[in-house]
């Protein structure tokens, strides 16, 4: 049967472009050993830390070796098992990669349940969701009455952390590129406040929304954004050092003055692997899925099509042009092969 | 009576000048009141956060007001009086600033014993032994085995870090302003290696003397030599954040360009106030008394004479030619007024 993937053929300067990306057609091997299934990709999870994986430098995972293909979480379907776990029609997620079929283990491949749309597990209640919840209560250690500042507001990670700060009893104040995400952050997803860090005044208007200085910033981005909240934080403050978006594509881009906050008021800046807290993955999962099932959590797909269309949906992020979760959309559900 | 105090008369820019400060004569009060006594300062404590305080911005206390006696911590001798806690002769510790003599409540005055030294009470056994303890254990959380680099290894703070965190079993780096001062931070305060930070190399050498990278960074300088440490630090390292001496004179001065690998790593930075330790300082004081009684724990002091050459022992502490704790010697115990 032949299938399609994208290998990564050089490694980008700044923003990744298309051709640093090559798709081709392969063969899949339609020989099941005992344990495999062969699965079809439905969506492809599109995250920052893409941008790291393809850079060559050395993370907490290694790096994607040139020549090689796309790593990447998906959701995808079973096509043909030979698994007495798995069955042709179950919906599962694993780290495949950038394929549009794959044959994997049943140890590699974890069934998804049928009542929640797969892809929420990319999301919502994927890494994303799992970030938020971690990071928020475990690393930022929320009080009830703090106010806490989050960047990418509008974005797969900010957006959860906003909602389950709510919930929390936080004053929330959110941060997104766009006059409409700010909108979005503050209805749809609980936002008592939100500006717009394109903004010059930026710092000004922090102050103005905060009058009794921040406690907590969620931080997504780095650069110039955490440099302008820097002076705003409170004695004993959090930062939870999330992700640093600005640095990615260009480490020396924006370099970091107000640091010595850090000394003067008692701060604590931690940063985080999610993959540490894969003993408490279902307390976070219960938690989610309760207040999803409740309306109390809401979330938001920014779908794109094609699975050629991957390395657009990275910039997309970058960007800043993204409204949620991006997610690369490779079949339709409803579509057979 | 008449004596002599010292009054900040200009808000410095960069380093502290002699013309910011003006030494005056005044007139004590010979009458003590119920609980008062008479002292007269024979050290004064000179100290990095000097300079913030006389910045005239908010920390952790409010700044040295303009035209106000400079702050410092002293240990003085009692001369007079009239309470029933401290007796003529009896040496205590206080905040008592920039002054010669001082009519202070004995709820101010601290009693120190009197079979060791009072200035190591400014020192090893003061605010600064105070810091190295709770900054690396508490802060630090270190484990044998661990590596450790400590700026200002050969000052007041970081000698003694350097001294505990070898007897903890660690891995020890200092990191000092001269070869002879590298020769001492060896020779006297315990660590493995020195290296001079004016080496442009410094990462070089750093990689080469730390080959399984830094998992604790005890940070008293910030700037230029924080962001040489940060991309030698491991997963999960921590940056005991106590100082920031780099950026005191020139806020803007050396920016943080490497601030990403808080997030790639894990690692937590987190600054503290000494302060907020005061419940447990009784733990602390055992050990170090304990360590230095059986001579584990050496002490160096850097004495300048002359109440009016304090702003000259603060300039001495930022050009980092001091060696050890820096004191002003404003009366000797041997003499009497």
């Amino acid at each position: 049967m032949k299938s399609r993937r994208v290998r990564l053929v050089a490694r980008p300067k700044g923003l990744p472009l298309d051709s640093d990306f090559q798709i081709e057609e392969f063969v899949v091997n339609p020989h099941l050993e005992a344990g495999q299934v062969l699965v079809r990709t439905l969506y492809l999870s599109i995250d920052p830390s893409m941008r790291i994986w393809i850079s060559g430098q050395k993370s907490y995972i290694d790096p994607v070796p040139l020549g090689g293909v796309m790593f990447g979480a998906v959701v995808a379907e079973v096509l043909q098992s030979n698994s007495s776990k798995l069955q042709v029609g179950d919906k599962v997620q694993g780290f495949f990669g950038w394929v549009q079929h794959a044959v994997v283990s049943d140890k590699e491949a974890r069934k998804l349940p049928s009542d929640i749309p797969p892809e929420l597990f990319l999301g919502v209640l994927g890494m994303n969701g799992m970030t938020a919840y971690f990071g928020l209560l475990d690393v930022g250690r929320p009080q009830a009455g703090e106010t806490i500042v989050v960047s990418t507001a509008g974005g797969a990670v900010g957006s959860i952390v906003c909602q389950i700060a709510r919930l929390k009893g936080l004053n929330v104040i959110g941060l997104a590129g766009s006059a409409e995400k700010c909108t979005t952050v503050v209805s749809e997803f609980g936002a008592h406040h939100c500006l717009n860090y394109n903004d010059k005044d930026l710092g000004k208007q922090l102050r103005f929304v905060c009058p009794n200085g921040v406690d907590i910033y969620f931080d997504n981005v780095g650069g110039a954004v955490l440099d302008t909240v820097l002076p705003t934080l409170n004695k004993y403050a959090r930062i939870v050092a999330c992700g640093a978006i600005a640095s990615y594509n260009d480490p020396r881009g924006h370099p970091i003055f107000n640091y010595a906050v850090i000394v003067s008021k008692s701060i604590r800046m931690e940063g985080f692997i999610i993959l540490d807290y894969a003993k408490r993955y279902g307390e976070a999962a219960a938690a989610l899925t309760g207040w999803l099932q409740e309306g109390r959590l809401k979330h938001q797909e920014h779908i794109v099509n094609g699975l050629e269309n991957g390395p657009a949906a990275i910039r997309l992020l970058f960007s800043g042009q993204n409204s949620g979760k991006v997610l690369v959309r490779v079949a339709d559900l409803a579509a057979r092969l």
